[in-house]
């Protein structure tokens, strides 16, 4: 799942666009606390016309898109660039399922929900996920206090004797591990959430083929401000009901917003297969091996952080073996469980999110690796000089 | 509100945007059954390149806007924007009111829900609007069983004691009138829905000052496919809360389509300022006003159905007097209450959407009036065609 992520901004503090061009106030707050993808900027910055797109006025009028989906917004042009790209990076499988888009996978989450609780059932459908879950998880489920379903917690604790919803959020966010089901009940049914499962992040070991599987532009190429999600599902009944609830809710998605992610997709499949460009998974990949390799050293350097550990694995896209390198860094204080490891860095300028919002301990924090360089690396020299608070005894 | 509106199409059966060079099969239905605006691409197609906007792959990555806007992803162009036009046109007040930028109207609706429903209370609020009302309110109100608020029926039968919300179209959808509320009840909260207070519709007789107003592009310029719409909000809180909404359920709105809009309002007000630019509401009052002015004539002279009458006003905006010439035209049929028009219309491949829908009769349909001219002759012609039917009697 993309990034604000219940973190549900207060408009008096919420944070803002650093301008690209503007010289940082090293002085100010570091917000890492959700995971905007500007990292991606030098990236689109380098590939300079390649993926621009122009609207003229007399475009796009009509509600209605040019293809013959059964999701009947869907623009072709998006359509086929998705499935591209599943084909060329092996992430997912793509023939034998319907694409529903949506306005990120926020919208397709509520829509999967819809389309998956029962309608002649007197109490709502419980929904769970194994701590540590996305932290936006109740609030979505909840916040118009839905008939169809509730928020029922984590999938570890849920007592399976009836039907429910789990999700799988794999690589997990906050702490970017591979994700099985976890209650494993005869009446579950079970939404993946695949926004991380690129290869920039994490080890393609072999395509996804789930009946609901929701992914979102916002983190495979950067383009947050887009709103473009998408989700592939295998039973044709559930995506009809998944494109009503979007043709409820919003009548539709953005044309302009998917022509462009449709223009973007296809630069990014063309340069994993056109020798002559910089590959963006590669590119990307090596820029956030490089972050993980420094925060691991500063992590080690100062020891009183541990982070978590990624297994070895051979790589089906890069032909080669990697570690994860997560989007996030699930950052845990080795003070007791009474510690809170938000409360410390934010004493020290760097706003990150508590491990109590995913359901967990607050000396956990969940740490964005996706900022801009700069404010990465006043990130790091912050974190570097913490150092362990005496306590007097 | 804008024009899917509760169709909900089939997606077997989903009507298809024609393309535009495409000859057209005179012998296939036509479909005004929703309100696609695609008779405004003549418009746009003249304009030429004033209206381009090209993005290139480094813009809009950040879920943030680059405004200090109470909404924090409202671009500070569409903002600026709005209050242009509504300010060029006197549409509405917008000085003392908070803009919340959302996916079209149908997802402000919702989040005006969301914010006007009393957070303690045990039962749903109602929600009412009086007949005939827009077709999508049952649907959009109750799709997620929201435990906050109920859709209630009409307005006119509503007992008032104690808290309601009502939404007053404003000129109404389906039949074009200007609209008061109805209940007046003393614990109602009112949300005016005013997608079509614009001049090509409606008399400007005065800006509209609401508590709650909603608003929309598709219907304002004819672009649907962008899914922009704006809210003007008096109450910081009420705003705050319908930012808080747009947050869960799509973290913001997308920046490609704002920043079009934007443009697109641009023009349009540049249109109205500059002498040697065609105004855009001129241009398409006047597609209006000779639509009106044939159809009327085909209904007199078959001698068939009855079209709803508008009074002359006189138009702060364009100066002199005018009558309305709504989106929709509401046909009434003369035949029994028992008839059914839209079945009537089917027959004669004519597709529209009955007056059962709107909390009608039968007797009455809602035909679109924004097709392309090509579509909008031939209903004429098959409209012209038909006679009463004879009952053997």
């Amino acid at each position: 799942m993309s990034g604000i992520d219940g973190c549900l901004v207060k408009y008096s503090s919420a944070p803002r666009a650093t301008p690209k061009n503007d010289t940082k106030d090293t002085s100010a707050i570091i917000v890492l606390d959700h995971g905007d993808p500007t990292m991606y900027e030098s990236y689109w910055s380098k590939i300079g016309n390649k993926c621009d797109i122009t609207f003229n006025g007399d475009n796009s009028l009509s509600y209605f898109a040019n293809g013959k989906s059964l999701c009947w917004f869907l623009e072709s042009k998006l359509e086929e660039q998705i499935k591209r790209l599943h084909n060329v990076v092996g992430s997912a499988i793509v023939d034998d399922h319907y694409i529903v888009v949506g306005t990120v996978s926020s919208q397709l989450m509520q829509a999967a929900l819809y389309a998956l609780s029962p309608t002649y059932q007197l109490e709502p459908i419980s929904v769970v996920s194994a701590t540590p879950f996305y932290s936006a998880y109740p609030e979505v489920m909840d916040f118009v206090r839905s008939g169809l379903h509730k928020w029922a917690g984590d999938a570890r604790t849920f007592k399976k004797n009836g039907s429910y919803i789990e999700f799988i959020t794999s690589p997990n966010n906050p702490d970017g591990v591979i994700r099985e089901p976890v209650v494993n009940g005869d009446q579950g049914k079970l939404i993946y959430d695949l926004a991380y499962y690129w290869p920039q992040y994490i080890v393609i070991t072999s395509p996804a083929n789930h009946d609901v599987m929701l992914f979102t532009i916002s983190k495979c190429t950067g383009h947050a401000g887009s709103r473009i999600g998408w989700a592939l599902v295998k039973d044709k009944e559930v995506a009809r009901k998944m494109t009503k609830f979007m043709e409820i809710s919003t009548i539709g998605v953005s044309k302009e917003a998917q022509l462009r992610a449709a223009k973007i997709l296809e630069v990014i499949c063309n340069s994993c297969l056109d020798p002559k460009m910089e590959n963006f998974f590669e590119y990307s990949q090596s820029l956030m091996i490089n972050r993980w390799n420094r925060l691991r050293q500063v992590v080690m350097a100062n020891d009183l952080f541990v982070l978590q550990k990624y297994p070895l694995q051979y790589c089906l896209f890069r032909k080669d073996f990697y570690e994860s390198h997560p989007a996030f860094a699930w950052l845990i204080y080795k003070g007791g469980e009474e510690e809170d490891c938000e409360k410390l860095l934010k004493e020290h300028k760097i706003h990150t999110r508590s491990g109590s919002r995913f359901g967990s301990d607050s000396r956990n924090v969940r740490i964005s690796m996706l900022s801009r360089d700069e404010d990465f690396n006043i990130f790091l020299k912050r974190l570097m000089a913490i150092q362990r608070p005496t306590n007097g005894n």
